[in-house]
């Protein structure tokens, strides 16, 4: 099998390992420290800042591809001129990378999507507040994630200090019912297949549940969600895992609100419910090989994510194995700090509000 | 979590590793080589029959375990002084390791078994022969496994050259119709577990195939091998996984052949077809964790044995990946020789016919 290299040491390439040990592919590692979450697969310690660090990394793997959307441009690039086969492509991953490039790229694929603008000053600001009921969400267009780089302002004076590195994009505030997300694969060959739309649950800007499939969906949205996915994948070459994240209305509106292409919270639930999790299809489809059934194993998954807290981590898991012997704890190996996400719990079956409840259950014991 | 030292870094401990990163166990082999099949986790590369060696890698961990039955005596009985916690205990352990020893206990608790007797001499073996229809089943008491140290004979003279090295252990031929698996788990607590009772297919001594449940099972079977692990369990105070092969008769019959007390072969279609798979309960099971439940994901999981033969395996995988895309392969990760388990492929559904055609075709792509 193919030697597969991810950069980045966090909790997605350490839920890689388990899958590429089982398909006998020789999965490695480039770092951040010797502590990281992936640290068991870890061939390399590095900045993936630094050219030569990812070089010397890349030059032992067939194919290179990502933990993070973090890698810059002007890396990527030398990895391109090197030969290195990267998967996403630098094309396809800069649309993850840069939020503005994303929304230049649906519009021009008229996909639904906020009203937006890149904004380059606080008067250019105030005046798309002003047009849009009074208030924006401004993003920084890189680096954002988990709710950072991410504010809901009614005033440019809010954001004051972000001006000045840049272009930055304002969108209208959409009236939503709830956030879903369709996860994907595809292949350099083309080949693509689709789990179920989900829904995300979010507190604070965080996700902290997802329910997998979505429930009580209108008619029309995973029909669209799916067509979007397929649009998406095809016209930006996409490769990998990809999320879209997306907000729908119960009227059956939807408008795409981020990209991310590598496993994503959203797909964790894949991991116990479905035939093929998304950590196992990344492999596939990066190193080009088949990918497997996306089919459900249950009718229902839940996926609880858990944070740093008050608890002690391995005294609530052992209270959630002893409760729930059904559950599947997933855990990244990260010291606690409040807040920060320390790992995941996949509850799976058939009675939604039992699970929903066993979930809610779970979270007060990582509280 | 604890950390949990495995003694031999062969596939069994290779497959614990996906399920102790996920559980955020700290999980530690002590291989037999860089190129073991579970190097990715191997702290300490060694000699297990050396007692310094295995004591060194027991100072770092919580909790022992085993890869295989081969520790011997003395370095168990170092490691009781030396104060290791080890699971499963060198008293249980001493019941995988000594099939003469396994013989004597269950006499003692009633348990069925064939007919036999412990040999010293060719003229004991041919008496025993006489006495048991002109043929035995003759096994070193250490050190078998899959086919070896195991022979059936007619005469003593076909294995003249196994004796002056301590007991022979003889067995009658029992007439059985299929052979049987009870799969069990047991913590330090006395929580135990049962997957159900499968059917294990044989070819040459070799299993090839396992089918969970076993189909169309006389009523009685099921209780009669549920109640042999309950009582075994307990009376040898068993830890962790352990498996019971069985001799059955279609009209009811049931006789112990051989223990295993590890994860073992007829217990890898859990990895697919159970709540818990046995890795991660073996896991729990020494960890003194609750354990996890085993009910089955789908009414049948067949599992096929791929052994090193004529094909490129890297090229069967694959095509087994692109004809069958909800198969769950698992390699090994070591060197192919012919007639070498190198891995295996997981079925799971609801139609047996289906999933054993399907076995079929791709025994023959791995031939």
């Amino acid at each position: 099998m193919s030697v597969i290299g991810v950069v980045g040491g966090g909790q997605l390439a350490r839920m890689m390992i388990g899958p590429a040990l089982e398909m006998g592919v020789d999965l490695r590692v480039l770092a951040e420290s010797e502590a990281a979450s992936a640290r068991l697969a870890a061939s390399a310690v590095g900045d993936y800042r630094e050219v030569e660090v990812v070089l010397d990394f890349a030059r032992e793997v067939d194919v290179l591809s990502f933990d993070h959307e973090l890698v810059p441009d002007e890396v990527l690039a030398e990895l391109r001129r090197a030969g290195v086969n990267l998967q996403p492509t630098p094309e396809a991953l800069r649309f993850a990378q840069d939020k503005l490039a994303m929304r230049r790229r649906l519009a021009e694929l008229n996909i639904p999507q906020p009203a937006w603008q890149a904004v380059h000053s606080g008067g250019e600001l105030d005046a798309f507040i002003r047009q849009h009921g009074g208030s924006a969400v401004v993003k920084t267009p890189r680096g954002g994630y988990d709710g950072k780089g991410v504010r809901r302002v009614s005033a440019a004076s809010e954001v004051s200090q972000w001006f000045g590195h840049g272009e930055l994009l304002a969108e209208a505030v959409v009236g939503f019912d709830r956030e879903l997300a369709q996860l994907f694969a595809r292949r350099p060959s083309g080949e693509i297949r689709l789990w179920p739309l989900v829904e995300t649950v979010q507190s604070d800007g965080v996700c902290v549940e997802v329910i997998a499939p979505a429930p009580s969906l209108h008619s029309a949205i995973s029909a669209r969600a799916e067509a979007i996915a397929h649009q998406l994948a095809d016209a930006l070459a996409i490769t990998g895992v990809c999320a879209i994240e997306l907000f729908a209305t119960d009227a059956g509106e939807l408008w795409v609100n981020e990209l991310a292409m590598r496993p994503h919270n959203s797909g964790h639930w894949s991991q116990d419910g479905s035939r093929t999790g998304q950590f196992e299809q990344h492999l596939r489809a990066v190193a080009n090989l088949p990918l497997g059934d996306t089919g459900l194993i249950w009718p229902v998954s839940v996926m609880r994510n858990i944070f740093g807290g008050t608890h002690d981590l391995d005294r609530s898991a052992a209270e959630v194995m002893e409760r729930y012997p059904a559950a599947k704890i997933h855990l990244y190996g990260k010291p606690a700090r409040p807040g920060r996400k320390l790992g995941h719990v996949n509850l799976v079956g058939t009675d939604l509000a039992q699970l929903r409840a066993a979930s809610a259950e779970i979270a007060q014991l990582f509280g």
